[in-house]
């Protein structure tokens, strides 16, 4: 006899759903459990000073013995960055993914020297894996901006789930979609539950042909009479084998400029998913053999970040490359929110130098590695499944998702927009959404720090980056309460000290005051007293300045 | 006799031409002077806690008897934000500007009581005005997003100088563009060098009729069953007075939400720039009234700013409008870089309840109050001018401002890319930008003070929000250098100190080991001790976390 029990499956989302990033989610079917990636976020305005924030694994450490598999979709590090600081913790389970996503994640695992040696099964696509007694995964490739990218179904007996890691349409130069039948081939199986990527949702249309694209670049770089830096992600490697391959066409030498970048082309090549003639590729040293027309140089940075190749170049701090008056400059990467400011720097400064600045919004926006609306409705309609779970993104994002879901004919009440942390049960035809939670809130990295950045921290350096702080040190006599000596101030980033003299004597005289009011001989309540300081400093200082900074009494008795 | 140097003029922007915003230039001839605009800049990133960004007035304060004339523009904040912290420090001379400009100044003088009565001479289109014994000025109408803006040809001897303000060309339904007779008529003036608007300057094309704007948005209004939400800027005035007359079409009231629209719709109202039936407007207790149909509620707070009007709606904060299921909102203004965080929460929140969400992308980008490239083209053609210094943005968008003005035939040697407190002099048939400079950095706006937030005190900010900081208090025997007490350690926004308790300790046990190397029976060195305290501590804490935190070390002797 088959209980009820039996015959459910569990779907819990801990990331990617309420941001762009940090993805991560597990399926759970009696005691095994099957998760698919574990991404990273970059900070957000409301978390500065972190270095990025990672899933929160609260719920799976309990259960670190059921996990069967973690699926890792593509090597971005929005998908797998958060492997070196949660694999250990999770008891190390085995890892299935693809030849390049492997090779990727091992290089970068170098870099932690405590992290556990992965267990990673290479799997290619339409592999079946059985990774449990009642769980089999099989796995299909995607289009996305990295090669070896795959989506994977997760087949229990209670519900097939898809997933379609970040994914594009491929068209041709006429416009024709390529490759449907692997949507057609997954439909076949039977799927309960898609979740689908948001993150374009909210772009109208399809997909620009890559070919369109690479004849765009082929334009640009042919019009350049000097000579050519390009600018995109070191994980764009799709793309980047595409500007390679253009530039032997046109005669132009490839440097690589930006350890990032340099590995994970090395890492491509190695495994043949690039094919490169051995000359094309040059050392920067190289460079000055060349003329300028039979220049590309490729590089990290495109989002002005402060040490990457780029900024480097444009500051005058790089050793073998500086911008000269009639270099052609493409940025090829869309900017990410927040990086706007550094940007348009590094565009003023380029321009001042004399460079020709392209931003290809074209090329950006309509060439992303994430399916528009046109081609996710067409996508839905080929897998054909019972429910959709938009992912990857904000709520607005995902709800324009769902609207795309229900133009491929899914009914409205079978689009489900999941929070992080919510578990949904899933059995023959439903889905249901429980009040049961678990703990899905931001866990911070910081340094070595991973986690002990909290809310209070944060929300210090909130206060401390808008009003700054003020330390005052009062000095009194334990017995009597008297004042020991004249009040220590300190402070930063509230004003200017040494120019506001008068405010300081003012605030000493303030606390002068306060520590009179003390009953004499009696020893005085250090924490009543910090309190008022607190309160009539701070209440002094806004009254005279508009502002309000931190204040921080000390008082030392001796 | 005429000598030479009574034939040159002299041209120095203070602000708008490194930035987007804190637009303000000054014209010098001999010693008269006019200013054009005075405005603020919204703060950076680099500039956290500061309210906003002024010009600087260093250069013009010793000469402010010289100041003939402040000409306005127009009403917007990034040319007139300034005023009231400026016009008091140069002498408050005259302003020189139309009539709504001068009711939205006055209106918000009064939230300045220290500062000046305004001295305000209304002018007119094809006004001309001697305010000098040598200048004079001409006034014309532009087309912008707030009615009653003009641009101004500053007429010297030696040079007439022309500044179109924020402009746009406005097209009728079938593309017909108006009142290009008005560029005509400013090119008979004989124009040595014109002041153009680079906002747009990197946008393709031309500007969408206003007409089709309206079009849309009267079919977005048609769709909705039922309220609909509009938020926008409260100076759109041109478009806010359209969006009424659709609904006076449509048969919707208007509620208007937020003090800051509320005021400049009255004002426009009182003078008559709009015309509002009398029923059209109704206050927000009459909204139950009203089917749902029958409502439209324009509302200020489109970027997510926290206390605006269209958060407390969203965050359940008005005392009378909360969002329900079947709301339609439109955003209707672009999200200004830095807030597109906020405005995602916004967009995330009003989906989660139920209302459907146009950002409009069409309405705002492509009819913004900014004539793009081929606008900006012809506009230069129409005027033909001898030198083009664009104007308002970023090198990069000046720079492409500058590429129009080639294709409008102005030879590229004619087109001046000048800084902010750069000095050009100009006399027939020559610009020359000469090494003199003025002040012309940041002033911060902060609270009360004005200016007495510099570059230290931000550098803290950007330090403590990124770092935190951590405060080591060491109390000393004066006499025998020996520790009198436990040191005490106050840290914020660097780690938890609470759950942290050992690295405390190892701190202090730090602090021990160093007092306890000072020499007995000397009085120490303090600055010296602090310096060594700074750098052990720093680096022991930045061992244990690979974080920086700002180390404060506080001596008190005893």
């Amino acid at each position: 006899m088959k209980s009820k029990h039996e015959d459910t499956v569990r779907l819990i989302p801990l990331g990617g759903l309420e941001e762009v990033g940090r993805n991560m989610a597990y399926i759970e079917y009696k005691d095994e459990i099957v998760i698919i990636d574990m991404g990273i976020q970059f900070p957000e305005e409301a978390t500065p000073g972190v270095d990025f924030i990672i899933p929160n694994i609260e719920s799976l450490i309990p259960k670190r013995e059921n996990i069967r598999a973690v699926v890792l979709t593509h090597g971005h590090f929005d998908h797998v960055g958060a492997i070196p600081y949660l694999m250990g913790k999770l008891g190390n389970p085995r890892i299935y993914t693809t030849k390049l996503t492997k090779a990727l994640i091992e290089k970068r695992q170098e870099d932690f020297v405590n992290a556990p040696k992965l267990k990673i099964e290479v799997i290619n696509v339409w592999d079946k894996v059985k990774v449990g007694d009642h769980i089999e995964l099989e796995f299909f490739g995607v289009y996305h901006t990295v090669p070896d990218t795959v989506g994977v179904v997760v087949k229990t007996p209670a519900a097939n789930i898809a997933h379609y890691a970040d994914f594009r349409i491929e068209y041709d130069a006429k416009g024709n979609a390529q490759d449907l039948d692997v949507f057609e081939r997954v439909s076949k199986l039977d799927i309960h539950t898609f979740m689908v990527d948001s993150t374009n949702a909210e772009e109208e249309g399809r997909t620009v042909s890559e070919k369109i694209v690479e004849q765009n670049l082929e334009e640009l770089f042919k019009a350049a009479k000097g000579r050519v830096i390009l600018s995109t992600f070191s994980t764009m490697l799709t793309r980047i084998a595409e500007i390679i391959k253009i530039c032997e066409r046109l005669g132009r030498k490839v440097i690589i400029n930006g350890r990032s970048m340099k590995e994970a082309i090395q890492i491509a090549r190695n495994l043949g998913y690039m094919k490169v003639k051995k000359e094309t590729i040059v050392g920067v040293e190289d460079m000055k053999k060349l003329k300028d027309n039979q220049i590309m140089i490729i590089t990290t940075g495109a989002q002005g970040q402060e040490n990457a190749g780029l900024s480097r170049i444009v500051n005058g701090e790089h050793k073998h490359i500086t911008i000269k008056p009639g270099d052609t400059m493409i940025f090829s990467s869309s900017v990410i929110p927040g990086n706007e400011r550094s940007v348009q720097n590094l565009k003023d400064n380029l321009t001042r130098q004399g460079a020709i600045v392209h931003t290809s919004k074209v090329i950006d926006i309509h060439s992303s590695g994430h399916a528009p609306a046109d081609d996710l409705t067409m996508t839905i309609k080929l897998t054909k499944p019972k429910f959709v779970v938009p992912v990857h993104g904000y709520y607005f994002m995902r709800s324009a998702n769902g609207q795309n879901a229900v133009k491929a004919g899914v009914p409205a009440e079978n689009i489900r927009l999941m929070d992080n942390g919510q578990v949904a049960i899933l059995s023959k035809d439903k889905f249901e959404i429980t009040k049961e939670t678990v703990p899905a809130n931001y866990v911070m990295v910081d340094g070595l720090g991973v986690g002990d950045v909290g809310e209070i921290v944060l929300r210090d350096r909130r206060i401390l980056a808008q009003e700054g702080m003020v330390v005052v040190i009062t000095t009194i006599d334990r017995r009597t309460g008297k004042l020991l000596k004249n009040p220590d101030i300190i402070s930063r980033g509230f004003i200017y000290l040494k120019e506001n003299q008068d405010l300081l004597n003012e605030v000493r005289k303030k606390i002068r005051t306060l520590v009179g009011k003390i009953p004499r001989k009696q020893s005085p309540d250090i924490d009543y007293l910090k309190n008022i300081f607190r309160d009539q400093i701070g209440q002094f200082l806004y009254n005279k300045t508009f502002r309000r900074p931190m204040v921080l009494p000390v008082i030392i008795e001796i």
